[in-house]
């Protein structure tokens, strides 16, 4: 049985992480931050967590958040980097489901984001929370860089191929559609009902956050860097990934077989038969990422179809997993969740 | 543990049935059947049972039922009345989640339903399956007639008011509105997403099948006749159930008191507190009915809000609860899910 | 040939009346303003009025409005009290599409309004915009209030009955049904994709502010007080108001020629034939209100289904149907739109 | 005034024809055809259209076409080959908006729509539909293979880069997305709003019936083959084709006016500012196609954003735009409408 707090529980990666670890065996769930509404009961602002979750929303500087053995942020980008370092030094591990701890390069970092970052040195100590690439880091780490929902369906579709080398690196196209949860519990117009709703439209073409966490990442696993087009889009789900990858093949391969035994090993990781299309629905609510992998017409182009849920794989179930194999708890514990269809 | 079978498993009742029961620690899933689809593998059919569900479909005439101890039909009316019979003789409890058993007055079943009964006794020993207020009786009925989804939500609602006799019977107003899911896996015109999607209506003002269902489950409660309008509405949403009911107050009364009373010792009934809007989402995915009631402007009209999910609480949650309270389980066991919120 | 200037037009009653106007053969589309936008390109933030609109967002101090023949105030509420009188007094007409003048009991308003009137002696002179109601009056008004869009639903159902005088007054229900652009394109977070999709909810149950509104046209039809319950609903739709009306028949009477004969001559109320159930979708982008007449089982309660476009009949096209009375144009000029199905 | 007849009106694409010619001055609907309707109001199946619309549906061997000067079918694949001769012969234009004419090569017709062809010699003789290329042989055709939905937004998207030869016409890739509406107004549980509700899938990646049509359009621009991925994906809007195209630079090219000097005549084709992302709603309800291009990070993949409204530019409203061109009228006669948005 660990302690557990939230820093920021009133989003939806933070309501997600609420209803994962309200039925977790092993957590306490200790202590729910925010700074605008302590005082309130967590199941007042969300009803769903009516006789599940019994805490009120307590002040960042009442929450005692050094008692804990675990601290999830899921906080706006900035703020994990301010406070990491305290947590850390009182023997806190820390998962930041934001981006601060996510990328090597500061430079790159403070250029996306558009901050001075805090803490670079804790930075280099971060290990990237994808546990089909970190697994081992993942298990002694202190601080986990919780991966972006975009980066995770992407790199998961391009890992079989880089790692087998039989895509040219040098221009890959990820072309990725997320449900409008993805934007967060942010009151913005663009994210509105009646803006949203009915309505599909790629953005950030120009430049998007989660490329260079995507390039850094099958860059790694590469050795060497990618070429990639990432192109965004959102479209009218709740909750939902489907990215389309495309690259090109320099030798012939067994995709199917390749993909199925890279991921022979992996709960959450699911590699549909041959010929399928998976559909976001099917893993609404889960913590999985299913994988299809087509070559149209015998040409030289592959096609992966990698679908996740956004909250789930993307943000809090994978931070979960993560806080799973940090403690040596079964990797699956809490999160084995039949998706919920239709 | 208990050898379970599953009669017409290609609906969305039935799919929602083998999401609960995968993971009920107390069940084996022994069979499941479909006519049309003998043969496929489940979770061909629902990806999101990949992991969960290792069986195929299996003929009705190969499938062996009489070798379980508990029968659900997840068929279309008129299905379960022709094979209860042999089922109950062999020794096998039954839940039937269609309409063949709901109904006591059988010559109104026949009118409603268009056909004629093939088992008038059996319905005559069939228990009304809405645990609210027939537990005692599920607990050793054979044959479990699971209530409607409108039932359900409209049943719950007036409850406490019947009970208490605080509203006139005589002109009880349901005005109830059903997410898409509630007519069935099922190739029709008016369910296309381009017909029900981005649109609301009403249907079936002229007579719907669950109103002399919800007549007599509330007449039951009165012990004598009651006077009800029921209109159900076709709204956008994939699954939820919102009755708004309406009643003329006939004396003052706490109103939250009663509900609060009424619900205490209730699991999956939750009276909300005073003033609140329970939203369908807030149910989604789980077996609860959330309520609020109002009494506007202190007027002499009482406005009951009644949320359910209607494949949950409305269909397969019910009847797993039911098969719970009938072998003696946990009443919440494999129900204990927070609900799916955004 | 008039000039027409719209105060406010970055809202969706703003962008529907820039849809209609813009191809208005009678109207020269003036000016159009904001606070916050002053500079932008009209289309920019609205890229459907591209090749339609070729204005620019003009400050308010900078419209020069009092050269308008009319002016539309498409303002949140409280805006065109501030500003009507300066410009009824340049004969510059008015018509405001917030409620500012909708309630001739001052008392009342300030209290759902949460303000002082700033010209009570306006509201005795504003004309409330219902052409099925007022057409003579609105002929020759200078100010007109346009009706909310609860209001004008309910309003245009109730109607037939209670001038006819054969349903009881004093126990009226209207459960309506909203879709979420009627909250406006404001950023509030209930109005998210994410928390308004696939959910369901009432609100204001304890009191809304078209209940005063609702209860003082349905009086003046009466002659007389009249008792309302009135519950709006959110539902996920964009466009769309469904109001399902409830009274008690006072006499018999032949409902679906009393209904065909009040709106035998109004091109905007389509009664729809014996049996019907209007859509939503069925009014989509149009003015029309479609009415339906019910008496479920042939009991003492009817009921009635009104359907319209909340931001057409419901706000911006009526807005437009009463300039043209206004300004003696057919009444239909620029209203001539087929709904848009599917 | 012409006379017009549709074949097949009762599915999306005939219903959107109706709305359009409704409000046409040159039209006159003379016939509209339904083996299964026939004696049906058109009224009472899409109510969307009473007081314009004021035919029944007639049995197709007592239609009388021949009397007609054009008519369209709106029917499935196969029906307007094996009607269309006679109508020719009798002096009668058609527009087929199937895709029977559509490939000139009838192999590969025969292959991918699993059938015969009747009449390889008016394949031969048919022109291509797409007015943006086509102008000229639209003028004088008898017969219009009126283009898919997603062919004419793949196209239009690409023909400025082809035209110019600026990119490599080897490793073309379409990543498509459409609205449920592609599917037709069809009873197949695929389209569900329960299945495809909050839900996002691919399909057809082996390959889909509009990859040769697309191939053949572009190949006839570049005057040689050309090799294309096409990956298209179901999304859940009601209307709505978004193409995201890819392609590789071949030598540095001011793409924002070789594509504004491409369309600068076009009244169909609107080439959005820089940086712009076009949203489907931006046109919704019009034949109008959005496009925006961009070159992400000033690398040499370029990429092609183009919107549609499938129903219109991708069927009907083009088919009007066809039909405009035949008759000598203003080529936005009926077609002037500002989208529908929100």
């Amino acid at each position: 049985m660990i302690k557990v707090g939230i820093v920021g529980g009133t989003g939806y990666t933070g309501v997600e992480l609420l209803r994962l670890l309200a039925l977790h065996p092993q957590v306490k769930l200790q202590v729910i931050t925010s700074r605008a509404d302590a005082g309130t009961r967590v199941d007042q602002m969300f009803p769903s967590l009516r006789g599940f979750v019994d805490l009120l929303f307590v002040h960042p500087d009442e929450a005692h958040l050094e008692q804990c053995n675990l601290v999830f942020f899921a906080t706006p980008n900035g703020i994990a980097m301010q406070q990491a370092r305290v947590l850390l030094d009182a023997g806190v591990r820390v998962i930041d489901l934001a981006a601060d701890f996510r990328l090597q390069d500061i430079a790159s970092w403070e250029k996306w984001y558009g901050m001075t970052h805090a803490c670079p040195d804790l930075v280099a100590e971060a290990v990237y929370g994808l546990p089909e690439i970190n697994r081992e880091k993942i298990k002694s780490a202190r601080l986990i860089a919780n991966p972006g929902c975009y980066p995770t369906a992407v790199q998961l579709g391009f890992i079989p191929l880089l790692e087998a080398g039989v895509i040219e690196p040098g221009s890959l196209i990820a072309d990725a559609k997320s449900g409008v949860s993805g934007a967060g519990r942010r009151a913005e117009i663009p994210a509105l009902f009646a803006e949203a709703g009915d309505n599909f439209k790629a953005y950030g073409v120009a430049g998007h956050r989660h490329l260079p966490e995507i390039k850094q990442g099958l860059a790694s696993i590469l050795g060497g860097g990618v070429g990639l087009t990432f192109v965004p889009h959102l479209t009218p789900l709740i909750r939902g990934i489907h990215a389309t990858l495309y690259g090109k093949l320099t030798r012939d391969v067994d995709l199917q077989a390749l993909f199925e035994q890279r991921y022979a090993g992996e709960s959450f990781v699911d590699v549909m038969p041959a010929g399928s299309h998976p559909e976001t629905r099917s893993v609404r609510g889960s913590n999985r990422c299913r994988i299809a992998v087509h070559r149209p017409q015998g040409g030289d182009t592959v096609v992966v179809l990698s679908v996740i849920d956004n909250l789930l794989k993307g943000a809090a179930g994978q931070a979960v997993q993560n806080m799973n194999i940090m403690f040596g708890f079964p990797e699956n514990m809490a999160l084995n969740i039949v998706p919920l269809l239709p």
